[in-house]
């Protein structure tokens, strides 16, 4: 291994530029180039890439989005474009691929890998939907992201004593609604692995008001309905108002917090590590407080138990 | 003028509280008493009040939101609902009172003050929308808010080429998208004051593709059009694609800015001076860098000028 | 066990009052009650306490410092001062004691249990320096507001081309140096942990300057020495010139992020339940990803052994 | 005037990569080039400048620091420093020359202009200490930073009940501890401005102290003395424990504000205006809410009054 490429992929997610940073670092610590490729898969058929030195990787730790930008790329889905990928890869003298992406990215670099290339797959994406690893880059920025909202959405909610309705981003996975939730002090909180009960939510939300409470917070990861259509069934089933909050893709950017610097920057150099070991094929995650690598297609492992307890508790602790 | 009361109205608005603090602090320095009447006109009409001390204001100058709650008060605009306030003022032993608020709020307390019970009004509303202050508290707040959320979204449009649409609050004035389109080096900025033009719109968004410009940031205020519809109407007009953000209700909280606090200090013991003065019917503002009081019915005209060079330069800045 | 006490002490740290919060609702969820204790061990002797309910830690969950204050109690240590307060605990009807705070309080809580008064630990100190615990309350936050500290010192930095030391918490620690210094990219990190070399230090600075390195970041531990005693020792060894900045107390203030919010609820639910489960003497914590109790003379050990390799990746990545 | 140069010198501030993008796209909107001179008068002296198009100047108006450098230069203080500074503006065919800085880099831009060699100057510090303009870019950022220490500061102040020393910058200005410390709700405001009182001072604290009042934050403006000077004082005369926070460096860093954004965009464009209307030895700044140039010599006046209403409004509401 003399040369090693990295791309990102997919979604941005804040913590890419420094899982960026830490891989090129380490690979020239460890006497190796290291090729940036740009604009994701599609750049990489294309050829689009230059080397990164120390220098291109300066004041990048702290940015969000990805300085090797990102696309879609329908064509890498092909084995063709695969095959043009593998040239640029062998043309550009490149012996191994870092890729920071969601399982999308991930499947992308199997591909490469079951054709002889040796990929590694660093779990970027807000939505900590990845089997294999207990947190994913840029959840964690995107949850404090989330509570900063609530914060802000909880001054008006208490002036005006409402209800309000915040849709959380999170795709099939509810964790960045559930974290949000809990630490944000959601009186309600609904998630795909749990099936929805409106006779209870509303209960509940009745019950509260009797009691004197007068504002409300509800947290609808975006996997099971948007906020409007959450906000139009509260409003049909029992005539309860409510005003609605979508996040959006403010939830994707800003300047990564410290603890997904961190990760990024040990995700960075296992990465590396693997790599130079001659492993393809391996996914980096973090399980139970240790850095690891594994077999990427447990990634896609979608029978991953959820965990109940963290949701048993949000309702206890908003009784 | 022994006793004063002090109202938050309409929608709350980052820096209420340190008004009503300052409202509070001043007023006791100056020996008087000061009611906080809790649930704005409704609250009014229903007794809802309790003295304030210099403790019962601690600890509130950073908080958003406002302690005194707000709420709408349909009965409040019925000349029945107005002197059921006035004697809930007398029986209160209250000799004028201080309204922080929106226009809505103003209109209000010009009935009061026609019905002989002085008030002044402190304009506390995001959208900057009231004559004769330069700045209304809260949008100073609103638009570090605001360009915040830019900036995140600036990440993920860069790093994805795309075009984003970003919908600001402001009613029917453009200043908060203007301030914050100037501030967050937006691309193109729709407000109500000035004339929606799409050839040209769409035609700059060409030229900028052409030119290489991969990314794009539109600001649209509220007042013009959702960014929802505006979306579409790109999308029909010139088959370009967008994201669309609503900052919505985000934009109301938060910890007041210090420039926000400061005015709020400043606009609060104005009012108290200007009720120890006698006069009721007064306006605080800041006009020209000095805080003043003038006509609160000059706050209903809605001819003002709109000042036409930001504009223009945000258009010449971002080419 | 009917109803159990809580008090926060030593010093202060973010999640604090998410802590009582979750120790106060899960509590009442299983049908206790809770009596909080104001001003720490001191309170407790002075009988300083009042029965919180759900509402009286509403609006909390978000807040810096502690709302049940903190406060030294030498008085604490002599077994007159634990049998008053022993005392105190049982006039109040109380069966168990919540005890949030580093080893100080730690110690404190011991001798109530020895003394046959079960109590349990919550871990709340931002130095993250408590055996067993893979984290404390309040270190990411501290972590974040380091880093942002160090991002803007960086912008200065840069602009200047200077070298800049940052004096950062921990007492006898590491770890919050350690992780804010590989998060903000620091070019040296000195820790108590790993003896100084300033030899080593010295050619770092030196190389880098050769390459054009013209800016450079020390993070260091207030356990090693100031960082005023360290810019003396640069200009007295190699007349080197810096800039210092001590960070001081903004590290401990604060709202929580959102995992030392999470994590506060969590461990807040687990000392209510080993203390319905009959145990004291236990310390609350979480170890690889589970939150879990242990025999909290464990916490007292001082011979854990530090993990090298962050400090190692750290080098590595600031060549 | 065809060609025109612009650079950064002094203690950076924020907002002056908004300046500097703003001077670049109005200078290009007005069919000028523009060029960027690196380390402030060192680099002009140097040569070392290179021409700025639009997509050097993008992705820099949300950066703290300046991207342009800054430096001390001595050797500009010569009349020989002067000529060769003409001569390299002439070599590079440079008409024009924008100097972003504090009053110090305004003597040197008057020294040009008084040997033929039109500049105009932005005032870029967070001291506001320039005579001429109500308002200097970077001073609005830092006041933010400066009461977000606060706040944190006053989690701990309050949770311990101490008294806090807050050390804050502004050079022989005391506008950024006056601001910070009415919007921080500081008990005590030391600045320059206004001789000090100690017996007044520790009477204040001693009557709040006997009124109940546990904690206390006291702010110091760095041009009165330091933090740690202050904390002894008190010590010796009345036996008061503080503990001291010196703010430090961060308060130069950081994001630009909205407004601080608005302003550099506003100073930046007028800059470029003064400069095509043929005028040198001008300053921009904002007075009375508008835009304005005015002779460069007004900013060296001493004499200003200051605006003590501020002040004493501060010492009214922390009764």
């Amino acid at each position: 291994m003399k040369r090693i490429g990295v791309l990102t992929s997919g979604g941005d997610a804040p913590g890419m530029n420094a899982a960026v940073r830490a891989v090129v670092r380490k690979a020239i610590y460890e006497g190796l180039e290291v090729v940036g490729i740009f604009h994701g898969y599609q750049g990489l058929i294309d050829g689009k890439m230059e080397v990164l030195d120390l220098g291109s990787v300066g004041d990048i730790i702290q940015r969000g989005g990805t300085k090797l930008f990102s696309a879609r790329c329908p064509e890498f889905r092909t084995e063709e474009g695969q095959q043009k990928a593998i040239e640029q890869l062998k043309a550009h003298g490149i012996d191994g691929l870092v890729v920071i992406g969601g399982d999308g990215s991930y499947r992308g670099s199997m591909k490469l890998t079951e054709s002889g290339f040796p990929c590694v797959g660093i779990p970027g994406t807000i939505d900590n939907d990845i089997p294999g690893t207990d947190y994913t880059l840029g959840f964690d920025t995107a949850l404090n992201t989330v509570i900063e909202s609530i914060d802000k959405i909880r001054d008006t909610a208490t002036s005006h004593e409402r209800t309000f309705i915040v849709e959380v981003m999170g795709r099939d996975a509810g964790d960045l609604a559930l974290w949000a939730g809990l630490a944000g002090g959601a009186e309600t909180i609904i998630i795909p692995e749990v099936e929805i009960n409106m006779d209870e939510i509303v209960e509940r939300l009745k019950s509260g008001s009797e009691r004197g409470k007068k504002h409300s917070i509800i947290i609808v990861a975006e996997g099971v309905m948007s906020g409007a259509e959450f906000a139009s069934k509260l409003k049909d089933l029992a005539d309860i108002e409510t005003r609605v909050s979508v996040l959006g893709h403010i939830q994707r950017g800003g300047s990564p917090t410290g603890r997904d610097r961190v990760l990024a920057s040990l995700f960075g150099a296992k990465a590396v590590e693997v790599l130079i070991a001659g492993n393809g094929g391996r996914a980096i995650g973090i399980q139970n407080h240790q850095v690891v690598d594994y077999d990427m297609n447990e990634a896609f492992d979608n029978h991953e138990e959820f965990d109940m307890s963290m949701y048993q508790l949000s309702k206890e602790l908003s009784i």
